[in-house]
This record gives C-alpha cells, structure tokens and sequence, in this order.
C-alpha cells in the first residue's frame, strides 16, 4: 500500500506545487498540509477527527496566594466542563471537534460527574515553593494518564490530539518550568495568568524566585525538573505529547501552560535521543500566540530544538486555556490537509498556466 | 420577541463579561462574538450556514502584459471551480461552508458549467489604462449581481457572506482603485500579484500610473470611481458588501482584491450617508492579512472609516483570493457565535469566581 510508504517532505511539496493556484499561494497552510502528509505517510492526509483533551489539576504552591481565583475554582471549572458550558465545549462543538475531559489530580470530589475521566493521582500536587511538586510515582502515574489518553485518541480513529488544561495555579508551575529549563529570570517569564494585581504578580514572582533556588541544583533533566515543578495535569500533557508523537498523532499545543509542557516534552525527548526529538517535533503544532507574559519566550525556547515550527497558527490574545485556542487552530489542519488531499493539479483540471508561473520563478 | 430587538454592544458585552473565563480572556473572540450579537439582534447568534461567493471576471488591461498568467486562466479556474478542485472549493469543503461561483463577465465560454451562475455582464471589462473599464449601465449590472447574490445567501438562510473573486488582471484595478480612493502613489500599492517578475513588476506600475493620470480628475465619488479603474466582479463584491450589511449579514472580505472592493463600498456609502456607511461597519469582517504589497494599505484605508474593524482574523501569508481566506476564517466566526450563544455565565455554572475576579479588576 502507497499508503504506509514513507513520504518526503521533499515529495509532498512537489505535489503542493503542482495544486492549481500560484505557487506559495497558501502561505503557512501549505506547509501544514506538507506536514500532515509526511506524518500521516500519505499525500491524501485527513484530519476528519479531532479531539482535545482537557487535563485538570490543582497545585499546592496556590497556598501561596499565587492566583485571582481560589482553588475551588478548578472542581468547579471541572463541573463546568461537565456539563458542556464552558468555553472549550461550546468551541470545540461548533467545529465537530470532540472533548475528553481528564481529573489528573483535582481537589473536589467529581466522583458524580459522568463526562469526566476520573484519573486523579492524589488531590493537587504539592507546594513547589517547598518541596517537589510530584514523587517520581506520581509523575509516572500522571505521564501514564496524558499517553493513556493520547493511545484513547488513536484507538478512536482521531488525526489530532489538542492537549489542553485547567488548573488553578498552574501558571506559577509553567512560569517556574520555564525559568529552569531555559535558565531564565522569573521577572520575564512569570504573567498575570488569570489576572492578578500587582501585588498578586510581585508575589507570584518572589514565589517562583524560590522555587527556583530551590530546586535548581536538582534539575538535572526533563524529567526531574518536571517532577519538581510542574504539575500533575502538565505531566500528563507531556505525556501525551510523547506518546501522541510515537504514534503519529498531529499534536496541538494551546497556550502558556500547554506549551510550557510541551517544551518539557521536547526536553525528555532529547534527553533520550535525538530520534525521539525529531519524532516529537515532527507531531507538534502550535495554535497561538498567547497573550500571557511568557508565552513567547516558551515558544523560542520550543523553536530552539532542530525540527520544529514553534510558529503560532493565530494570534488572537487568548489566554484562557482548556485547550480553546487548540479547538480554533484545528479547522485550519482540517483545511491544510483538505487542500493536500482533494486540491486539483494544474494537470489534472487541465490548467495551462502553471509552466507558466514556474518560468517566471513565482 | 426578544429576538427582533436591538441589542447594544454594551448589552452584548456585559453578557460576555458574565461567561466562565476570566474577563476578556477570549482575546478578539469575544469582539467578534459581541458583534455578531448586535447585528443578529439576539445575545444568542448563530453562524450555522455561511456562504462564500466567488465572482469571475476578466479585466481589458490584462493587454498591457500585467499578469504572470495568462487572461484564458480565469475561464480555466471557473472550470475548476465548476468540478470542485480549486483551494475555495475544497477548504470550504473542509468546513462545511457552501460555495457559489457566478461568472460576472468571464472572457470563455462557460455555458455547460452546471455549478456556475451564469451572469457575464461582458466578456471582460474595458483596458482600463486606456478608457473607463465600464460604462455606468454595466456598473449597475455589475453591482446588482452582487446584491442579487447577498439577498440569495439571506434567503437560503446564510449567516455570514465571504466575498472572494477570481479574475486575471485584477490586482491591478484593485491597486488602481486603492491609489485613487485613497491618494497614494504606485509604487506603495503595486505588488506582485500572482507573482510576476521585476520587469513585469515595473509593466504594472507603470500601467498604474498611466490610469491614475487618464483617470484622476474625474473620480469625484466612489461610484465614479469604481467606474472608471475597477472590473466586473470587483464591481459585484461592492455590490454584494452594501446588499449584504442592508440585510445584516455578517460580510467577510477575504484578500487584496475583495478588501479593495469593499473600501471602494465603504466609499460608496457614505458618499450617500454617515448612516449607510455606519451600517456596512458593522457587517463588515477581515479575514486575513494578505501577503499582497498594497493589503496593509487597504486595511489602512478601511480603518479611517468610523466604525470599521479592520484588523484581519488571521496572518498566515495568503495570497491566492477565491475567497479563502474568508473560508479559513468562518471557523472563528462559528466559535464566537457559540460563545456568545452557548457558555455558561459563573452564575448559572455555580462558579463563584465570577465576583472574586471583578473585585481584582481583571
């Protein structure tokens, strides 16, 4: 079968260009077409199914006072999402883009609630300002719940797995993720999230300050310092991300705290082998342009490893999370492969132009 | 009925407000959604059915040697539109919006096309660097089949009309259009349209600049203007943009030469009243950011009018009109529509936040 024969990069552009319109016509959805056909290993890629996962948990550094909404907030969001009223389920149905929503480590009994995974490791990770947030168990446990989800995904016939969060605090874990794995300073890397004062903000950033002296000598690796700083549900987007890229899955990163994830992910990888970071970066697509503080920083940090385009497919000041600006980029995969797929040849429409157009080097 | 009456955008706003995210976490969703909702009337809109029209047109000055392809492409495209291989028929495809091609005054013969609308006022437009390219009587005709297509898309139960074009020749009227609507000199609004070299780079400013000499002084309206230096489907777009916003629709202008048109409508309207110009700003939707030179300039130029949000939804380097860009935005549309109509506010999810996060002044 064509189908499982390995696709160049090299040969799907050449059938990008023999499409009927002028050559680079379609900007970046070309590129995302010529992706999606050398993942799926065939130059009619599909993106007919879609899913996003939603990963929630709480964060024990919010003893700290580090966020505008209190923890309760998360369980309540996780009701929410239950229900299909939050902004992620209305979304996602708008473009036929199913929702999996996953308790990695929430603190709110949710045991009633039937649209959700109940996957929690243990109520809230723990206060990273003072400890390691995970054991080593736990954060096995929490990349098992993210690769459980993304095998779910593939078992269930879906193209594309966009990994979202909610988890009040969280963005303290990403920022302190962020700080140590790029050896930044956390006045650059530490934002709002969602929405604290000034005083909240300065807090937050003498929070992270700590955490980072606290665990710096220890961030040995990926893995390690994802277990010190991060998160059960940022585990198990990690998770998700390494075992969705294994199985080629198109993997969408959302926003600050995904992305931050993401990046994690990339690290683990090439902490192993540099073939387990190309798989990786092969899979990845970024949706947007977060309009939380670190957010760009996250994604120079992504670009910085060989192979991925950690260019944003929008730019529409999000930063909400819970996998949104995933659901919005997912149409525009949709369309990318679509055009890959069904896009007459100047051949086969019985267009005259396109030697012309090439002899004048367009 | 609630239904029919007005709804302010500070109504609409407070409503969105009131939704489970952080205050105005959805970045330019949520503007797009409180949009909607005043020119739906409703706090509850929809975008269930969009339509993307795509009017053809060949253009005289194509004689003076200003286009990388030949004027026979266009009859050829429309073609290809007809068996649904172009990139508009199979990305609108991708999300389930219709498309409708009306040939406006394609130079071929077309008549056994059973999926195109045949409506060719003639056989191209008049070589515009040397005359008028239409008399007022084919002007009239021109606009009329565009709003003859608005009124179809309302009557067919359409939303949202994309307006996208397909016409060999006419990045030039359009840039004609542009430096006489908006006083600007060639060599700021000329581009390199489907892609043509240096030389014929030089060709089309030049082409330009002698229209804009023969022209000038009698472009003293819109109208007059679109008369003189625009073509038989750019004629049809402004016509379908004024028809359209006199219905509510929501207009969705797609690349270089639709933006043109509809700068050329926002002209036209209010040559006739501040009211009439007030009502196509609120319809009025940008796709994208071309990679065409003169966009950033039309966008510009749309801005200056009160009222007009013309900052594009998305930048992904297009360049290929057919209205694919308005197809690849209408995704976001359908997802602000689904927020505006769907979330839940933090009082009917029972989450308590909503007062925690006012009180911060998020």
């Amino acid at each position: 079968m064509n189908e499982q024969m390995v696709v160049s990069a090299a040969r799907a552009r050449e059938e990008m260009d023999a499409k009927t319109k002028p050559l680079g016509a379609l900007g970046r959805l070309e590129d995302v077409g010529v992706r999606l056909a050398v993942l799926q290993k065939t130059l009619t890629p599909r993106v007919d199914r879609a899913r996003v996962c939603v990963f929630g948990a709480d964060h024990g550094v919010t003893d700290e006072g580090v966020s505008a909404y209190p923890r309760a907030v998360t369980g309540e969001m996780m009701k929410n999402f239950d229900r299909g009223g939050a902004a992620i389920n209305v979304i996602a149905a708008s473009a036929n883009i199913e929702v999996e929503v996953i308790d990695a480590g929430v603190d709110a009994d949710l045991g009633r609630l039937a649209q959700i995974r109940h996957e929690g490791i243990r109520r809230s990770s723990r206060n990273l300002m003072r400890e390691a947030a995970m054991t080593a168990e736990e954060l096995r446990a929490a990349m098992k719940v993210g690769a459980d989800a993304a095998r779910r995904a593939r078992d269930d016939g879906m193209q594309v797995l966009g990994l979202g969060e909610m988890g009040i605090g969280n963005t303290t874990s990403a920022s302190t993720l962020l700080c140590l794995l790029g050896a930044l300073a956390p006045e650059h890397a530490v934002g709002r999230g969602t929405g604290v004062d000034d005083e909240g903000l300065q807090r937050k950033r003498d929070v992270v300050t700590r955490a980072i002296d606290l665990h710096r000598a220890g961030c040995d690796s990926g893995i390690e310092t994802l277990r010190r700083v991060g998160g059960l549900e940022i585990g198990a987007i990690a998770g998700a991300a390494l075992e969705g890229a294994a199985l080629d899955l198109a993997i969408i990163a959302d926003g600050f705290i995904s992305s931050a994830a993401v990046l994690t992910a990339l690290r683990i990888a090439h902490d192993d082998s540099l073939e387990r970071g190309a798989r990786l970066a092969r899979s990845l697509f970024f949706a947007h342009r977060s309009a939380e503080l670190g957010h760009r920083l996250v994604l120079d940090q992504c670009a910085a490893y060989p192979g991925v385009d950690a260019t944003p497919l929008l730019d529409l000041g999000l930063r909400l999370g819970e996998g949104t600006g995933a659901a919005l980029a997912i149409p525009l995969l949709r369309a990318a492969a679509a055009v890959m797929r069904d896009m007459a040849t100047f051949a086969s429409a019985g267009v005259s132009a396109g030697e012309h157009a090439s002899a004048h080097g367009v």
